[in-house]
């Protein structure tokens, strides 16, 4: 088993005692998620030694393994100076990415430290919104003129070949004098040709390419349809400014579907762990409960409405928390299932006509059901046809609205570009309070003199 | 702007006259999620035609595009025979990922009628758990014997180069004459070597392998860890068996996050898409919301223990559901950062205590911000600083449990096995209501006199 404290113990009195080999040695045991759990569990100041123990080259592959808001964290603890020399070792986007997330003043501090050349770059790319072509993309990559040689490509592959190395290189490009893309050369089309063939005759002509501006469901689907490790981002001139990954956007979009994750429980205004400052854990919380403490007094304000039919059947106030949550859970389903489709691009923002169809059937068979259920439950607890009569029908139908309702959330919300995530939980659940709520009470009221 | 409709319409004529080149040359045109939605919007006797129209090379491509269940729902639509053709010509581990999904004897029968050494290797596949190495692995690489040269593996590249195109090969691999792994050679160290030069003296020796056995997790660390494209896959004995991609594993952690988001929201048993039987569709749905009225009626049942105290003080059936609804918030938050802080190896299951440290601090300051607002609420509608205290109490004190047992259960869930996205929510609610309902209900039943 994992034994992080013991390693933590060890580390913390390496880094005392300045033992860099040692400190090396033991990072190199640790997998990505130890050293952020080791990382995590530093005290400040021994964080910041840790970092001044390893040469620049170190430090950056350690930055580079730690989750993106942890790694920003590191960063902002260090001197401008210091951090300058670590950011420079970096890969171009994880570069950009941590840059991106720290403050404006601190991130040019950063940058005025660092080498003109490197820094311009790296202003380049954190011009660019984070989950697009530009945002995701590496500028390490190796283009040729259209007149250059096989042999020509060679010799640079070798005369770089440590840097070639690093960046898992698999194609190179062929650019015009004016660095618009004329062709890709795969390794292997390289491997296969004579020296002196200029690349024009074994580069693959008019490549694919994306837009610089292409977002995280473009690049999902380009590469969903085509089987490239690697694809060419371009400007509007077709002229060539980087390479996006695959492995980039496929880790991009896991990372999206964790934050839809955390965005649909609660956690917004950015990610949670454990490690950061109480306050800042406990306010972020308090913005959303709060937004739904208020929505809450709204709905069950209707409750308040029908004081007198609750106080004659008293009955009532036992099924009102169980239809608010059943109404709740029905939804959230159809919620999920929307956000499901509109990723998969299985139905378009659009198609509310055949989503409610759809919800409007499952809503009538599961609300039948329920609303059974629960009329069962009331008749045998309380021997009343009436009241099985009241809440079962308001269950019933209340759970018709709710899977209605959630499946069309998502997307009226994406139509206006809000965050379904986000935004369709609290909406939906204020919604079916409310009209649950109105549905028993009204009902109760109608039926009265059968209830008491 | 897409017009999926139109595409539908005219691929269904052309499906229906047989147009071959006008159905490949209009699904050329398409993304993945327009093929998807295509696909999905035809009656199943035109998916039928349209795949025996196709070669079973497009056909091939076509349901490798399509998410896992729509594949494998087409596949079963076909007679064994053409689905066998069409299962022949896709990538090995896409190929065992769609026979998986399938009933046991719908899968045998397509088996039955592929070719024999195919059948074989698939039902090896078929073998391995799906989120493991050997579930997500291709079998389409290169090996060389250790006496090899260079020259010899240039020569085999160029004989199969169209076998080594599709499957985006970066590596060689060199095997002793057991087959046991010896090393790797990179498509750039052949590039730069001469021809006679023995693979031993270039490849790298003992490269990084992974266990067939590894899970998700395990491999998500490792190329966390490493930048390699991809890793070869071997046994106990180190025979080597696979390479796993960095693309595949990526692709599979993202749709993980996927299902503990639908999950999460209610959605078990398998994914659901709005073309799957209305029944299917419903029962799944009612599977878990039967689960959930259940025990939505037991923790309900607190209050009918109070019925007494409720007639007295009406008012208090407002504020119910509100506790209810805002204790199942603060706890559904502390979940989520578990959930997410496991996922990233942050905590581990076993640190309960500090889970626990963490979680009852914000749930202190996150109960009294809550607290206070709902008693200036009911302060403010009714006048009584006593309904005031007794509901802001409850919630305040509720909001405590709910933060701290949110915190724990995916920990707690992870030791014993348990699929937290699952399991949480319902037992965190179930708790939360009844304490919550306990908590109202008690205090009010202590402070009746001044609630009066």
């Amino acid at each position: 088993m994992e034994k992080p404290e013991l390693n933590l113990k060890m580390l913390e009195e390496m880094i005392q005692i300045g033992d860099r080999r040692g400190v090396e040695a033991l990072l190199e045991t640790l997998t990505a998620p130890q050293t952020a759990r080791s990382i995590s569990r530093l005290d400040e100041p021994l964080r910041i030694a840790l970092l001044r123990l390893l040469s620049s080259d170190d430090a950056a592959d350690l930055i580079e393994e730690l989750p993106g808001f942890q790694a920003a964290t590191l960063i902002e603890e260090m001197e401008p100076r210091n951090a300058a020399s670590i950011v420079e070792k970096m890969e171009s986007a994880d570069r950009a990415d941590v840059l991106g997330v720290l403050k404006e003043d601190e991130a040019n501090a950063i940058l005025d430290e660092m080498a003109p050349e490197q820094a311009a770059s790296a202003r380049h790319l954190m011009a660019y919104p984070p989950d697009t072509a530009g945002g995701l993309m590496i500028t390490e990559y190796m283009a040729f003129g259209e007149k250059s040689t096989v042999g020509d490509v060679v010799a640079k592959l070798r005369a770089q070949s440590e840097r070639f190395a690093d960046y898992q290189v698999q194609y190179v490009y062929v650019v015009s004098a004016r660095g618009v893309l004329k062709g890709v050369l795969r390794l292997r089309d390289i491997l296969l040709a004579k020296g002196a063939a200029p690349v024009e005759s074994v580069m693959i002509r008019s490549p694919l390419s994306v837009p610089v501006t292409a977002d995280l469901d473009d690049l999902r689907h380009v590469f969903q349809q085509y089987g490239f490790v690697a694809i060419p981002v371009v400007d509007g001139e077709k002229k060539l400014l980087g390479v996006i990954r695959r492995a980039a956007v496929e880790a991009a979009a896991g990372e999206e579907a964790q934050q839809s994750f955390l965005k649909i429980s609660g956690i917004v205004g950015g990610e949670e762990v454990r490690t950061l400052p109480l306050f800042q854990r406990s306010s972020r919380r308090l913005s959303w409960l709060s937004v739904n403490i208020i929505l809450n007094v709204i709905s069950a304000s209707v409750i308040a409405l029908y004081q007198e039919t609750l106080a004659a059947v008293i009955a009532l106030a036992v099924f009102l928390p169980i239809i608010s949550d059943m109404s709740g859970c029905s939804g959230n389903q159809a919620v999920a299932v929307s956000i499901r489709e509109l990723t998969l691009g299985l139905v378009t923002p659009r198609e509310l006509f055949r989503v409610l169809r759809k919800e409007l059937s499952v809503g009538l068979i599961n609300g039948v059901v329920l609303g059974l259920l629960l009329s069962v439950v009331a008749l045998l607890w309380r021997g009343n046809p009436y009241l099985g009569l009241v809440v079962g029908g308001a269950l019933a139908l209340n759970t018709l609205v709710a899977a209605s309702l959630g499946g069309l959330l998502p997307l009226m919300l994406k139509r206006v570009g809000m965050d379904s995530a986000i935004a369709s939980g609290p909406i939906l659940t204020t919604v079916t309070d409310m009209c649950g709520f109105f549905l028993v009470l009204r009902f109760a009221t109608y039926l009265l003199p059968y209830l008491t």
